[in-house]
């Protein structure tokens, strides 16, 4: 199982706010089923790498339909094999460790 | 004020696992005094952009004292200046219009 | 048309160098028929962005059949719809820029 | 020594072009006296991995001087400490790797 942290950006828009286009994706993710997460800079989703990135593609076709005529993408993928790796437990394992090193 | 999404990358540990570096680094960002949040992805760190690029070159010089001979970091820098920009506020503003959405 | 920027990193190789691999996602990209080309820091592939995020799945997949567990993949997608964008068209556009400016 | 890829995206300018900052960061990076290379998705710049970062906070500062309001800065920085890393490095290291696997 993989993590994608994806951010999309809207080129050309004439405003420095990109909240419409999130909200639109948020949306998206929704409907998708996918579990997700937003975070400050952009939106965390699990699943299978391939289907992520169909899902990418999908979500970052969105502003084109609102007459963006540039869109950016940045994605991000963590794909590990020897482990199962879900959303929230990179977090706790990270919380988990400094909590035995502030012990130790 | 601007937002910086960080992700230190140590290569060739002949571990897959991240969890003690990023705990390392955790502990420098708590002695920074500078607002963060841990995502799934990263850290999210709050400031001026020229502070926080340098703390991110302080934080990935980081794996090397440890024996790590090759670093790999990825950085996103949102830096707004027609308003204030804070951690939590991007995703209180995505929330806030989804509600008005539904009500519509 | 989009360019993909993109970056495949293998992590727990026990071994700082990515060569093996890089070389790997050269042959493949060569066989996919795509126009693209290697920088010092990744990829650039031309095509249509559905069939880009396809061929990156594709390629993020190859270091696991060498035994790796866990695969870190950066991509970066630049897709312009109100004029066609090829490889090279950029790097020709400033350079026609910078020529301009300075005998103006 | 480091290699750093650099995009800096402004945003809300009205226009999805952004070759009049791109040809204003090239002017910036010939002045730098640092090694770099223009590709497709942005500018490779090599250093020590501290004046990178501090260089970048310079050239994402710049669209700030021409009104925009928001600027999305994206970096990702490569450092190797067991061996020397210069531009095209890579590159020939990859080509050469191909004509020995070719010849084999």
């Amino acid at each position: 199982m993989a993590l994608m942290h994806l951010t999309i950006i809207p080129l050309g828009t004439g405003s420095p706010s990109m909240g419409e286009y999130v909200a639109d994706i948020q949306k998206a993710l929704e409907k998708s089923g996918r579990p997700y997460t937003l975070t400050d800079m952009g939106t965390t989703v699990e699943g299978p790498s391939k289907e992520l990135l169909a899902l990418a593609a999908q979500l970052s076709e969105m502003p084109f339909s609102k007459g963006v005529h540039r869109v950016v993408t940045q994605i991000s993928l963590d794909d590990r094999r020897d482990k199962g790796v879900e959303l929230g437990d990179k977090i706790a394992s990270v919380a988990d460790r400094l909590k035995h090193d502030n012990k130790g």
